[in-house]
């Protein structure tokens, strides 16, 4: 038996035969647009290092699974990073939604009467039955942006939320706002929490007292959004600015602040979370904290392409960026 | 052999054991979350009809492959009707992204190496050998909404496109306009030349002239829809609404008029096309056509798990209907 340490990876293969790891995958997958040459170099790579040919991938033609809890706009660029990085492996992506328990339990059937190289999982509440199924499949599981605790021992990809919080606010402090307010996220999520006290830090390195009534608790979608950015505007004293979880939320808020009659961002400034593909597409185009969604996808894929998802025994974390577009201004 | 008229299918199974086809699907997909008594008059029926279980199913546990041109805003509502359909029947989704030819002859590829069970197409400008390709698979095909000419043998599934054209352009006569610009999809597409058609019957019908300076020719994009919208608000005599021929397309319209100056629906119309789940949290939400994506795309899966594709030879078309929400009024 192998241990962790010693498990030789694709990596490794590639290193010795001086070709790249998609090239190794293209032969260990049986693509035949291979030179005779390379291939037997990569065929005496894998024979010298002892790598273990997945025995899963010839009968299912290589599949990962890509589950979600739901699917949103949010969704696009994750399936678009994950199909990417299999295409180059030679793989497919299987893309299931498991909104409910019974979901999850017949997808967990799926898997077991066919076959998986790995599973990529954006949702992490599960319940403890479903942990336990899960585990017995023995298979590779890497889980993007836990919404929750993550599982002991369960790699998993997130962004920086807390700097991405940061971000949005000191960008709203160099631009001379000083009434900021946010609504934030579903406040039981990670991400959430840690967006929201990175607000808080940027405005306390700025010597800004926070207000509690400039903070809205929300729960990432439009709706309540829409609600929590009318009532901050019916305040007495008024934000001049809102930094919304997602940019779902700042389409809420744009649809309140239209209804206010107000500008953006001439009478209100607007920051999002994510960057989503619509972000650039709404008027004005929303300047939002970017999360490079489809670059977590695609690292995932190849976490479990390289077989060395257990390499990340607690977690990689991927910059957010702020992308400024024509949503902010100085405050009048 | 067996013809495709006296092929025997899962719905008919369904009825002589007086289940629905998805529990059908579910015994030869070995499911145990079936009664015994209902089990064996399902196999019963399976033996008497002479139903032939497709030998694939088992090996890859069912395996649908769902293959875009590229991933849009769009797709997320062809996913989650395929998705939901495919999980019903114990199937899972494999989502590929054929963005050149490559990519298409990559994913053949992994088809080839694994399996599926029938594959649903969101493209049909395939080059020829593409298409010899994918024939030899001899799996089912099913085409949605094909952008160009459906190949001769292929079942398709689009929605009332002219009927939508139409119903847009009525409900902006009704409100009492009569300079109505669209600015168009790709017009080498079958989609957006049957929008514009209806688009010209209801002003035909209305007895108002087409002003071939209100058409403007797209390509469903945001970056062109901007563009061709400031244009038009800058004719002499400018539209009082536009029909944007993609909810994306309409953003591009909201951002042209914001940057004119014009506020929604008060100075301008704006009626989208497609109802992408963002449509409804635009600022004003946008009144569209909505194009029944979810339900095509169940719709195709249906198609596949029953075995029955052959039997539209032609094309199956959903209706389109009109999403009326806060985009458009009468012109002042």
């Amino acid at each position: 038996m192998t241990t962790v340490t010693d498990r030789v990876t694709l990596q490794q293969v590639a290193d010795l035969a001086e070709v790249s790891v998609p090239t190794v995958s293209k032969v260990l997958n049986g693509h035949d647009d291979i030179a005779a040459e390379t291939r037997q170099r990569i065929e005496s790579a894998i024979a010298q290092t002892g790598y273990q040919r997945r025995h899963t991938s010839r009968r299912t033609g290589g599949l990962i699974d890509l589950v979600f809890g739901d699917l949103s706009p949010w969704s696009v660029d994750i399936i678009r990073g994950a199909e990417e990085a299999a295409l180059h492996a030679g793989l497919r992506v299987a893309v299931s939604v498991a909104k409910n328990r019974g979901d999850i339990g017949q997808w967990i059937n799926s898997v077991e009467r066919g076959n998986t190289d790995g599973v990529i999982l954006t949702l992490s509440d599960l319940s403890d039955a479903a942990w336990a199924r899960l585990r017995k499949l023995k298979k590779q599981i890497v889980v993007i942006d836990p919404v929750g605790q993550p599982e002991a021992g369960i790699p998993s990809i997130g962004s920086s939320n807390w700097a991405g919080g940061m971000q949005a606010t000191e960008h709203l402090l160099t631009l001379g706002h000083r009434r900021i307010a946010t609504i934030t996220g579903r406040i039981d999520t990670l991400c959430a929490q840690a967006r929201l006290d990175g607000y808080r830090a940027a405005l306390a390195r700025a010597g800004v007292d926070a207000d509690p009534a400039l903070v809205a608790e929300g729960d990432f979608r439009f709706e309540s959004a829409l609600t929590s950015a009318g009532r901050l505007l019916e305040l007495d004293d008024p934000p001049t600015a809102i930094i919304a979880a997602s940019d779902v939320q700042a389409m809420g808020v744009y649809e309140a602040a239209r209804r206010h009659g107000l500008r953006i961002p001439d009478d209100l400034s607007v920051v999002g979370f994510d960057d989503i593909p619509s972000a650039g597409w709404m008027a004005p185009p929303l300047t939002t904290v970017r999360q490079p969604l489809a670059e977590m996808a695609s690292l995932a894929v190849k976490m479990l392409v390289a077989g060395n998802s257990a390499d990340y025994n607690n977690r990689a974390e991927l910059s957010t960026n702020l992308v400024v577009r024509a949503s902010t201004a100085s405050p009048r």
